[in-house]
Order: C-alpha cells, then structure tokens, then sequence
C-alpha cells in the first residue's frame, strides 16, 4: 500500500491508465455513444461503471488536472489556477512552476516505489506540473520533438508516434497523446500511464455536432487498444463545457474589472481571471471564475452583496467561503470569488480581451455548471460507495484500489 | 387602459402579436445567429431589445401559455400541468378543458375591449384554454381543416394558408403556425395576434444544429414579414430544452413510482407527470418534474429528505413550500414535488413508458434547468426597469405598455 496525502493506494497488478479528456462534459459521451460513435465506450458502460463526478472548481485545466494526479482539492495541492496574483511579489504570474504545488503527486510516489511511470500532456503548460519530482517519461505532445531521456525520460517521440508534432491549436494535438500512449503501451509497458488532452475541440464543437464526435470517435479507438493490451482504464475530466453567448450569439461577458472601477476608482480592485494562460484564442481568456483583491478598507461583503444582485452570477463568495466550499488555499484567492452561470463569462475590462480569434461563438468553463464530469473505469467496481459523492480526483482511487 | 389579474395594460395603437415558441432554449437563437440563419433576429436585436426572463416551473406548454396570456403565474389561473390528479374525483385527468381555469385572459379582455384578436397555436390541445371566452379567431394548426366560422370564427384555414394539414410530429405544424399568422396578418390586420408553435424539432435538435437552425430560419423569414406589415412583436417560449440523456445515451431517468412502491409499498403513493399528454412519443413523457401524493399517516418531511440526497433531484419540496416558490396552486399539486436535474427526468414506473419512439437522444424539459426563456422585442422599451426579475408572462406588458 501507497499513502499519498493521507489517501492509501494498492499498487497496480495491471497496467493502469487514467485519461483525462479535457473539457468532456459528460453529453459529448452521451451523444456520440447514440450515434454509434463509440463502440468501445459503449461496451465499456455495459461492463464496467459509469459514473458521473464532480470536478474542482475553479473547472479549469491546472487545478483539475494536478487534483486527479495528488488525489486531494486545491486546499492540498495548492494549484488553484493558471494564474495568479503573487501577493508576495505584487505582480501576476503563471503558475506553471512546480515550486507551487504544496503536495506530492501519486506518479512520484508510485515510481518511487518501483513502478514505471509514463505521463503525456497535450500543452506543455501542464507538463511541468504533472512531472514534478517524477522518475519516468513525461512529454507534452506540443513539444515532442524537444523530449530529452535526460529531461523527459525519452527521445525521438514524433519518431516513435509516427505523427508530425501538431500544432498547439488542433484536434491533432490530442489524438498525438492518446497514439503516444498506445505506442508506450505496445514498446514498454509503462505500470501506470496519465494522459491529458487539450479541449481545443471541445472550446469549438457541441456535444452531437460533428466535429464533437469525430474527436469521440478517434478517442475511442485509441482506447479500445489499450483495453485490448489489457490495462485498467479510468477516464475522467478536467471539467466541463458550456455555450457562453448571449441571444446574439456573441459572448455574454461580465466585465468584473471595468465594473470595479466604476464602483471603487480606476484600478483600485484587482480582477485575476486564473483561465489566462499562453493559449488563449480560442477562449479569448473568458471563463466562468474570477477572483478580486479589494483595496484596504473596502468591506467585502458590501462588494458580495453589489454583485450577488447580477442574475448572471451564479455565486459571489468571500475568501473564506469559497475557500470552504470549493477547497482551495485561502491564501491564493482574492477577497471574493465570482462564479458566472452557465452561459455568461467574466472578463476584466471589455478593452483587455482580444475576441477576434474566436471564429465559433464561445464555449468555455469554469464555473459551477462545468462541474460535471464522467469518471468511466473499464472493470466492474465491487463494493465501491455508491452513495458517496464521487470526485474526478478519485480515478486512480478507483482504478487501483476497486478495479484490479 | 384595460385590467386584467390585477396588471394594467394600454390598448395597443400598432398590430401587436405575441410569438411563444415551444421550447425556445435561448441558445437555439444564439447559435442561429452566430452562424448567419437569423438576420431579422440579429438586426432585432441591435435595434430593439433581447432579454432573458424566468419562465413558469414546471417548465411545461400548458402552464406557460396560460401565464403569458393572463400576465399571472398558475397561482392565480390554476393550471398547473397538462394533466392532474383531481383529488375531488379520485381520477387522473387532462387539464385541457376551461373548467380548470381560475383567471380571465387578457386575450378575451382585449376582444371585450373592441380590439380583434386572432390566436393560433400548434396542437388543439391548447386551443381551448387559450381561447376560453374570447370572441375573434382561435384555431389550431392540428385540427386547422375543421376550423368552422362558428367555433373558431374563420374557416378554410389551409386553403388561406395555401398548406395541407401537417403531421402533429413535424416541424410543418409549427411552421403552419407563422404560415397562417402572416397571412391573417395580411388579409384582416388583427390588432393582436397570439402565436403558440410546438417543440417537436427542439425535443430532436441541439442548439446549432441543422435542424435547429433549419427551424430558426423558417421562423425568421416570417417574423421579418410581420415586421415589416408594422407590428410590435414580442417573442418569448414556454420554457427551454436540455438533453436528458446518461452516459451512454438512453434517456436519464428516476423511475419515481417504482422507488416511492419500494419505500412505501406498491401504489400506496401516486405520482403524477404533469408533462402527460396525448401526444408522448417525442419525448416519452419524460420530463423533469413530478409530484406526488402520499398516503395518509406518511410524513412528508421524511420523504423529501430521503428524495434530496439523490444527486439527480435538483430540488425535493413540500406542497407549501413548491406552491410559494413557483406559485403553483397549493390545491392541484401532490403532497410533494419533486424537480430534477439539467440531464435527468423523472418517470413513473419503467413498465409505464413506452421509449420505442424516441429515434433521437431525449431532449426535455419541466424543470429549473429550463427556467430560462428569450424575451424579445421588435422595438426598443424605454423606461423599462431593467433590474427586476423578468417573466415570459410580462411579454403583453412589455409590447403593450412599453413598445408602443
């Protein structure tokens, strides 16, 4: 047995896969498996478990992805977004930066205990993170053609896939994570593999359209490889997606940063959206979550109640209750958080967000409505707790101490 | 200035027509827009207004329609479903008949006042109800070929509409619907028009899809046509639509009189579906909203507490605290009632729905996840208190009272 961050863990039997799909709402599942687009899922749902999860919020990429890999919230691991105000600094700062993160990952601790680890992240952004104190391969698809055995624990890898290295913008910078990780699977036989994709597709597409199922298909056929080679599989998310447009179609935005300084004086408050990160066209830097640091002597609940008023607030908390309520490190969140509602956005200032490369109407996440996420195992799961509420964060709970 | 349910309305100086589109998601119009298949839409926009407003929970045809022609919740005009459990009778019954309605239409106050009034609505289920004491022209598509000078006060109704009777399963119906609203636009310019269509494409379609968008730009062509004759036009929907589907695409249901036999005893409690109707197999008679009456001695605070751990239920209320939170008729719902979530509906018993007819992945509604409705104006709407909760039943308010 593993403990990690007071979480105990058999060590696998089998070769163990946990998938990170990013942005699957559970629907683009639902609609593809319909449609005939998923044979293998749909199998799979028949003889293993479906499951239906909450993610973290904020539903954003870092802080999902670095719970599944610690087993723990925010609160544990410290990653509570992309980005940042350092308080210590004053200034705003990515936080792809392993000296972050504040726990251990379960990868580090199952290499150190002898097991082989392989882990491909679409971004790079991610990679960092998800490697942090890790022996092992660790590459992101958009930089494999820099993997070093020294750095990544492998080289050649467009050579080993067989696929050119996509660009940072396409359905392809997925698909090259999944082929990546059958050709692991086939080469080496890694004992615990973590692939995470990019929601390139799912920022583009609705679940049923085309595009949506397509990318469902290809997903599939690459899982049903790895099923076949014999590992336990546990899909999850990172969080879900939703439409984020208004009656003309156009994204529904609340900009937080120009309505505080037209409440408290130009630039007296600080709105940090922590979606920002080095990728942002197909999102315009517009998610369902903000946090604002409130000049000294502003009363935050004064502010809460102003913006509790907004019918398109889904939730305004202070620190100390979104704190609580969605477990993430007080020290790292501003005076208040706002959660937009399903289909409305927070931007800072209107003049701050480039919007023309948005070439669909928006779809983004989040916020409490992108919460849902599928956690899919492809074994039965004796005696798990059916009532208790499940969390992306317990996949490799899941697929190590219930499904071999 | 007219009154009716305690709300003034001034007589209307321009042809005004009211459009209540069956199952109107809000999103249906954003991704029509965005993508080119609406342009009297996205030209109404910039020049007059598009709200959004909370429609009637459940968010079901019958209670909707209702509240949009009397200006009042079904608190105050008592119909509450397309179908009821009549306590008096001991009998399940359809709310079709004007027997159940406690409140006067404004459509009939505006007819006494000397305006003429037409109305159309899809099916002949609704016919009546809406046309209950009104003296002018009221007629179904459905049954459009029986409409007599008599009953309906016109007749000939396909032969002016230059359509045959469409199917009750089609988007024809509906398109009937506009087809004859332009043309009795046309040849008698009645001083208010109300116009009720069906939901069958949106119980098939996504947002943005073909056929959704298809639907869009059909409805399009002909508001732009009573647009363009001079009318105010205030287009809103009875509630929005949302896929109820599982993971594996079948429809996501709580089986509600299966689990109350199972607790309570076969048949001791009785759930009611006031989404029942004849015309089920688009939808299977699935909808997110059920009550149900308990039999004597059985506490009720029990049973909702037993029924809100499910993570499915949105919301597990008593008979008071559902009448004052949806204004319901606290006499025409069951002891409890029960709402549930964005991708579930609620059933009776698996034995009692027929499924066979579903060709698509279920899309429904009846719940707060289809609260939220477009509210649309052809002009712009000065003084209107932008800050207060908006209803689809303040449409004739807002054309009457502000359009115009």
């Amino acid at each position: 047995m593993l403990e990690v961050n007071q979480r105990s863990y058999r060590l696998p039997t089998s070769p163990t896969v946990v998938v990170c799909v990013d942005g699957c709402e559970p629907d683009y599942l639902a609609q593809s498996v319909a449609t005939g687009h998923m044979p293998w899922l749909e199998r799979t749902l028949a003889e293993g478990e479906g499951l239906i999860a909450d993610c973290v919020v904020p539903s954003f990429t870092n802080p999902n992805n670095l719970s599944i890999v610690t087993g723990a919230p925010p609160s544990v691991h410290g990653i509570c977004g992309n980005y940042l105000f350092d308080t210590a600094s004053g200034t705003e700062v990515m936080m792809n930066d392993p000296k972050w993160l504040r726990a251990p990952t379960l990868l580090a601790a199952l290499a150190d205990a002898g097991k082989s680890v392989a882990v491909v992240t679409a971004k790079d952004k991610l990679r960092r993170l998800l490697g942090h104190g890790m022996k092992g391969i660790c590459f992101s698809a958009e930089k494999s053609d820099e993997a070093t055995a020294e750095e990544n624990g492998i080289a050649d890898v467009p050579a080993m896939v067989g696929m050119p290295v996509p660009s940072v913008y396409s359905a392809a910078l997925s698909e090259f994570v999944f082929a990546a990780g059958v050709k692991l699977m086939e080469q080496r036989r890694p004992d615990v593999m973590y692939l995470s994709t990019t929601d390139y597709v799912q920022h583009k597409h609705a679940p049923g359209t085309e595009g949506a199922n397509a990318f469902d298909a290809m997903m599939d056929s690459y899982l049903s490889r790895l099923h076949e080679m014999g590992c336990v599989i546990a899909l999850t998310a990172d969080h879900g997606m939703n439409a984020k447009v208004a009656l003309d179609g156009r994204p529904d935005v609340i900009y937080l940063q120009d309505w505080c300084d037209a409440q408290l004086g130009p630039g007296a408050a600080r709105v940090i959206l922590p979606i920002t990160d080095p990728y942002v066209v197909h999102h315009g830097a517009l998610g369902s979550f903000a946090t604002i640091y409130l000049p000294a002597g502003v009363e935050p609940r004064t502010v809460v109640g102003a913006l509790q008023a907004n019918p398109r607030m889904e939730a305004v908390l202070t620190r100390e209750e979104a704190a609580r309520r969605f477990e993430l490190p007080a020290d790292r969140i501003g005076d208040i958080v706002c959660v937009s509602g399903r289909f409305t956005v927070i931007g800072t200032s209107a003049s701050r967000h480039d919007l023309s490369g948005l070439d669909a109407p928006l779809r983004s996440h989040g916020g409490i409505s992108e919460q849902r996420v599928p956690l899919i195992l492809n074994r039965k799961l004796p005696g798990l707790d059916t009532s208790r509420r499940l969390r992306n964060f317990d996949a490799f709970d899941l697929a190590l101490n219930h499904a071999q």
